[in-house]
């Protein structure tokens, strides 16, 4: 996937900064590939980036427009068509992780072809999958798991995966959701492949490899959601994951989009992902917990990551704060 | 849905019967639909349909052929084109429960346009699903689960949903598959929905309905199989169902098409299903256990079904042999 950058990322009018979680993403991981962002008002997200207007990113010589937000079910919603057409109009071209193809409005499609622009649609993989085996590969696989969806697992597998490389071990971060694989530039947004296929594409996503390379593997969902768990289950089985990573976020009151369903308690979580993770890997742990501390002081933070490692006998960590570096020393023991 | 009747039910060359679920589903439960069956030199299914030619079948009526067969993973063998192109050809419609459309093979959509038949693709849904929520809705909500694939969910929900409704009970039975779409002209191929709606398709497919309402759901796949898991765990969730049946084949050695995978015991079985389920449905318990016996004599199968009712305090019947009373008795104490 060549996607041509520098990159203008569209923010629109969504109400909170974790439905611009695929901007974040880019923001941080692929800064020098970020020009700016566009904000629409009542925008409740900021990424962090320069204010811009869709005509002064086109000045300034942004390539490719990225909606950089996700709403619950991944649709494009119709008032954003305009400023996309207008992109397009601009010279942009536009690449979006929505389950909907771009090509699928009129406008869009209309523009595109009159202006020679490519669209990118991150969540339509070309590729045919295969049903999964569930037979053991060659190669090391950790993958992170959540409390809930947007807490942390993406930027968890990331942080992993560059203190694997820096120190010089053999390691691929291996993108399943649309902005993992914008980091990434390769991979598989799981949730859009057909049911029948999870297990079988996650498998093709972590092939057999040398007995002493990682493949660091984004997770999805999480169990304990109701919309979501078929996801997460079936890239654990495809993924037959030796470790595992919870990861947490302390101040996360319910479900995300689910004010009805309570988060579980953390000591709840590990013992339902072992079980279900050891039907193709009897091998499974646990070899930390990464909590997300950005929303309470430093102070809490330190002594939450304390009281969690002391509870339960695992490396605690914020990867953003601290690093994964604890989370890594338990890994190379496997 | 309206696909022209009577069928000629298509088997191919498939190696064994259950490849041939989809013949069997409509022969055993619409056998005033079926016509006659065509089976290529090699077939090792027979669903007890008269053997004939396609041309035998287009001579004596037939109006549809139906692929009455299932490939792991759902795909449409090259070398069972030409005979599809040959009904088509001879006047018939074609149904197809495979993964891939009829129209994306190219004899197929050119014989179809030439000769004006329609072509039915039950794996496709035509409607937009959400996201699953998880709120409780009103009516009550019976899903069969299975130790395996293709291991009696389908029949266990058919006969239930029969004899519910011949004891002047308000039931629908809820199609989840091909086959079960075939059956009931209606219905949802859940495997086939993008992974994101598993659990919404789920919602939508048993709607809130009348408080003494009983929807009884067709489960997929198993939690204990590699491949499927997750549409069984999506399917799960958005069913939320009161009351769980386990579906279960005493003689099968391992999980179907996987020969390293080994059936888990049955006494480990109800605890994940249950722990699972609990999320959208805290209430939800086992009703009973639906036995496949044909493979073994009346009397190991009687005695089978006696020691796993004594052992599990649960009714256990073969559905087919005996019905299932037993556990729709045991259904209307919720």
């Amino acid at each position: 996937m060549e996607i041509k950058k520098p990159y203008a990322v569209y923010l629109g009018d969504v109400p909170d900064q974790l439905a611009a979680k695929t901007g974040d993403g880019i923001a941080d991981w692929r800064p020098d590939w970020c020009m700016g962002q566009i904000r629409l008002p009542g925008c409740g997200a900021d990424c962090g980036l320069p204010n811009m207007t869709i005509a002064e990113a086109a000045n300034k010589g942004a390539k490719t427009l990225v909606i950089g937000v996700v709403n619950q079910g991944g649709f494009l919603p119709e008032h954003w068509i305009k400023d996309i057409v207008a992109a397009i109009s601009e010279g942009m071209d536009v690449a979006s992780g929505m389950h909907m193809r771009l090509e699928d409005f009129p406008a869009i499609k209309a523009a595109a072809e009159q202006h020679k622009r490519q669209l990118h649609n991150l969540r339509h993989p070309t590729q045919a999958f295969k049903t999964g085996r569930g037979e053991k590969r060659a190669g090391k696989r950790a993958l992170t798991v959540g409390m809930d969806c947007s807490i942390g697992k993406k930027y968890t597998a990331l942080a992993i995966a560059q203190e694997m490389s820096a120190r010089g071990m053999k390691v691929d971060f291996r993108a399943t959701g649309q902005t993992g694989v914008l980091i990434a530039e390769r991979g598989i947004a799981i949730d859009a492949i057909v049911s029948d296929f999870i297990a079988g594409a996650a498998e093709w996503l972590s092939p057999a490899n040398d007995p002493d390379h990682w493949d660091i593997i984004e997770g999805q969902g999480s169990l304990f959601h109701a919309a979501y768990a078929g996801v997460t289950l079936g890239l654990m089985h495809g993924s037959q994951p030796d470790a595992l990573i919870l990861c947490h976020e302390p101040t996360r009151k319910h479900m995300r989009n689910l004010p009805h369903m309570p988060i579980p308690k953390l000591e709840d979580a590990f013992e339902p992902y072992l079980t279900l993770a050891r039907l193709t890997n009897p091998k499974v742990r646990f070899v930390g917990v990464s909590v997300n501390t950005s929303n309470v002081s430093e102070k809490e933070g330190d002594q939450l990551l304390a009281q969690i490692e002391d509870r339960f006998s695992l490396p605690a960590v914020d990867p953003i704060r601290q690093g994964p570096g604890k989370i890594v020393d338990e890994l190379i023991k496997i």
